[in-house]
């Protein structure tokens, strides 16, 4: 036991490995010789800035965070885990992981037009991180916390004989009722989706060298997706029911039509497409089947949703205005499924015929 | 890209493996002459009366969930994350492993005073994990989330090549402004504990086979410790500053009063026992170090809290009415670190000496 290791931020081994000490900084960080880590010291320096002096992260002194109700919100929490060599890359910047977990996290928290809060961290260190691996992994939270405006308010980290595995719970707050869906989309509603899709999909190609990138705006945009938030006030105010895009297009618009109980229509001749995207394509011998990729492929972190067609100039203004274009790129329908047309015909790949119901 | 695949309660493999599956339920689980597997009919068998209806989780249809204000109340909010082998037996029956995130978790707002409302789940399955494994955790989160009125809000499954990892984000309600916090012991406060201190170690040794357990009490208090939820009125009530034993009952006490800026010191011929504890004490040849050795070990999950001399009476009162003991067993002084005394004497080791400052 280590009386000095806080129990939350510092790992407790106890079933099999009783002597070991804590994980935060482990012994590869400190040289037997020197003088034992000064954990809380060490809190203080590396985690607790992270926290922006939000009260109730309660200075990381305490095993918990308390957080006041705030009347007329809704608290928004979302978690997400990612594992290295599943969800990032093997070898990943540690600067690069720790800014994409929020940014998955929050992209989740914006298709609920929600505005971020705070969260809560979970890490698996593999053994022999080094004290310098912690210090850039703190450093990607710092700056991306400073980015979005979010805190630090809570977590525990532990080491695992596997690879890395990381866990973030956020926190968000919407006007009470306000939160945006998955349900709640209707008969002749327009499928919006923002930005341009595909580019997450083919940023993991360029990585395998499979896909040209001469500037490096497929991996980066791979590597560090940008959360749609600053659409979500238009969110809030136009869509009925959204998500963002992670499985991929038609994979979340799917999701969409699932839970609103009705059937989807896609056009892929719609897609918005980056000039990378629109450079690969214009290599690909079979168009259909290409868009049909870049609307498969995940990780674009977009946001897809349901507009009422009398609100769709609205939606786009209002998000336009917010910087970010959103696009009409299909119809909601009775039944179930989805449906994705190219040159008006339907071209949905027999995998998503389960869908159709 | 599996578009069936909810982002949030399946794996959404990309970096390394685009083509495989979701994680929840692997080949392992489907022969590969089955029809493919429907991963929302088994989120609605297996995890959504996880929910108990709660609308907050709003069926775990979404990414995330919504959670109303409650005026008057703050939200208490803990995360805590186990590795197996290191938190938990490695090969440990999956149903004992999810109580047993509870239960960490739940002893964490035990010592908030909070009541217990719902939790996040993130699971890390390691490869290779079978259907009825997952049946198995999940009926362990079932039967302790109907024991102590918990409810599943949300969450993540992953998998991993490394060994199973879990992670919980627990929420619990307080009466605004009333959540007891490390900090706020003053000069003169007792120190009290709950229940009986030791057991968690020695349940540990236990499964070792290094120390009799005849009934198998001690193996079961280590495997499934019992939150001391009961006592959270009354630690709102008395308490001025608490936590749980987790680290160990000398390093808890420690946190608190550092926390508060003061000194504490435990009487070793004061720590309540068990007859497990007292008849593995009779056979030790030096009494103060097995104490000793009690007071450092962890995964008691009792609460350690400062209380005011002139309220220890009815605290002892109130805690009893509620089926725990409470033991009066030192006293916080001025000064910083921790003083563990038996027959009068400081036999606090060199270990321990950093905190004396």
């Amino acid at each position: 036991m280590t009386p000095e290791a806080d129990d939350d931020w510092f790992d407790e081994p106890t079933a099999q490995a009783p002597a070991v000490d804590d994980a935060w900084f482990d012994e590869a960080a400190t040289p037997a010789a020197a003088p034992p880590v000064d954990e809380f010291g060490l809190i203080e320096r590396l985690l607790r800035p992270l926290t922006r002096g939000d009260p109730a992260a309660l200075s990381l002194l305490d095993d918990a965070a308390v957080l006041p109700s705030r009347p007329g919100y809704d608290l928004v929490i979302t978690k997400d885990a990612m594992v290295a060599g599943v969800h990032f890359l093997a070898g990943e910047d540690l600067d690069v992981v720790a800014k994409r977990l929020l940014r998955t996290n929050l992209s989740d928290l914006a298709a609920k037009g929600a505005v971020p809060y705070g969260y809560f961290l979970a890490v698996g260190w593999p053994s022999g991180t080094t004290l310098t691996d912690r210090e850039t992994f703190a450093r990607g939270l710092a700056e991306d916390g400073e980015l979005y405006d979010v805190s630090l308010l809570g977590g525990d980290t532990v080491t695992t004989s596997g690879p890395m595995v990381v866990s973030a719970t956020f926190l968000g707050w919407v006007p009470s009722g306000d939160a945006v869906l998955r349900k709640g989309a209707r008969v002749g509603d327009r499928l919006m989706v923002s930005g341009t899709i595909g580019d997450g999909w083919l940023g993991l190609l360029a990585h395998w060298g499979e896909v040209e990138d001469p500037d490096g705006g497929l991996v980066r945009r791979y590597r560090l997706p940008p959360p749609r938030l600053a659409i979500r006030d238009a969110l809030r105010a136009y869509a009925r029911a959204a998500a963002d895009v992670s499985d991929g297009l038609l994979a979340d618009a799917a999701h969409v039509a699932k839970a609103s109980g009705l059937r989807v229509k896609v056009d892929l001749d719609r897609l918005p497409l980056s000039p990378g995207a629109r450079h690969w394509l214009g290599a690909q011998p079979e168009a259909g089947e290409a868009r049909m990729s870049l609307a498969s492929g995940g990780d674009d972190y977009e946001i897809v949703c349901a507009v009422d067609p009398t609100d769709v100039a609205a939606f786009q203004a209002a998000a336009m205005a917010a910087g970010v274009p959103v696009r009409d790129i299909g119809e909601f329908v009775e039944g179930e499924g989805i449906c994705a047309l190219f040159k008006g015909k339907d071209i949905t790949p027999e995998r998503l015929g389960w869908l159709h119901g």
